[in-house]
């Protein structure tokens, strides 16, 4: 058996998210399985580094999968992006280690979020940000954004109410960065658990139009409990920027 | 009567094109003008550089329009991409000399047609781009473009048959560049036949790919029919740069 690596570079608006559903639902890696089975003939596994919700994008996606024939890397990239779709793409892709896997080997993440806030959209970008014309008190966010670092109970900024498994996770590093007619917000950590990074973008444009202060995110935090923190911002505006192994 | 003159981007995937079809058609002008008719409650007619097809894009749609009650452009500026779709977006807008005519006081236009060379698309861009994934052979179409600059009758490159206004034209430059994965042709002239652009651009990509020499343009041009041309390059690759005046 080959293992392989690779790089996927997707724009999620037409698609329900990365991880298959059954035998039905339009997925990213459902795509991806349907061209491998055609090229060698056998079901093939993707392993993904983690899911991306419907219509969020990635630069950086990595995954992995097997082969029990050995196949040149590029004949693979050569193959795979000859069949999908113009609104996915195999970046790269190469032989690796047996032991490699992409979702437990992952050791960080990084996502960006960016918003749209000239009057005017960026037509051709719009896909891809969450366009809300407004500005935002970014000192104030960038207060609220020191709380959230370093380890915490993420509870509070989990969609999912029946997480069994630990909410404990590590964010490294929040950079709001005010460009022409975008905010961007990059959140770097070890792991990020259902609506995340969207809820945590949420209550920190919540902190940038002054309907709350950056004090109160520690008393989210403790609160461990969803309803304290802002509402889970829209899926268009986020992109998967990088996995870290 | 206070004249404005505007810069227009769009995304033309969706849309019929910029010019409105009697009452039907899904066009930009036709956009534009009904969110006029919302704020000023007359009908005011907009008046663009020229037509751009359906499919094609913008970043330097210009164009012009009267209105009865001086406003301030700011006012009007916010106003309309409060109502515009995402996919297009008024630039800038400002008061304009009572004579301006957009598209009788256009001295030249330039056009950008971008073409993927990758395996891999480029899914963030892939709605701008005519992604065919192949090499081509550069230098032979750089000195196709050659030939096709200075002041020539393009009726060879036109594709309305019943075209009874002059066809003649001078095309003032071509650039071919090529980037990572791209290649990207720059034509500017003192104005375009219907579908020029595109017929030129399928013209130069048929002779990248070797199956056409670049001595046969003179023969192209000379013959005045468009069946010796090339074919006509898909509408989603092409998009208005600028307009100058």
């Amino acid at each position: 058996m080959m293992n392989y690596k690779m790089l996927i570079q997707y724009d999620g608006t037409r698609y329900d998210g990365w991880q298959k559903q059954g035998n039905t639902g339009n997925t990213i890696q459902g795509k991806l399985e349907d061209i491998l089975q055609k090229m060698t003939g056998e079901y093939v596994e993707i392993h993904g580094s983690g899911r991306t919700d419907a219509g969020v994008h990635s630069i950086g996606q990595t995954a992995n999968f097997r082969l029990n024939k050995e196949m040149d890397g590029n004949e693979i990239y050569q193959y795979v992006n000859k069949y999908l779709p113009e609104d996915i793409a195999v970046i790269k892709i190469e032989q690796a280690d047996q032991r490699f896997h992409a979702r437990l080997n992952a050791k960080g993440k990084t996502y960006r979020y960016r918003i749209g806030t000239s009057p005017a959209t960026s037509v051709f970008e719009q896909r891809f940000i969450y366009h809300t014309g407004r500005t935002y008190h970014v000192a104030e966010m960038r207060r609220a954004a020191e709380f959230l670092l370093g380890t915490h109970d993420f509870k509070s900024f989990c969609s999912n109410k029946r997480m069994k498994k630990s909410t404990v996770r590590t964010i490294d590093k929040i950079d709001i960065v005010e460009l022409d007619g975008e905010l961007r917000i990059d959140i770097s950590g070890d792991g990020f658990l259902y609506h995340m990074v969207r809820i945590l973008v949420g209550t920190l444009l919540e902190i940038g139009e002054d309907l709350r202060t950056a004090e109160e995110i520690p008393y989210i935090l403790s609160g461990l409990n969803r309803e304290l923190a802002g509402k889970t911002a829209p899926a268009k505006g986020l992109t998967l920027l990088e996995v870290r192994y």
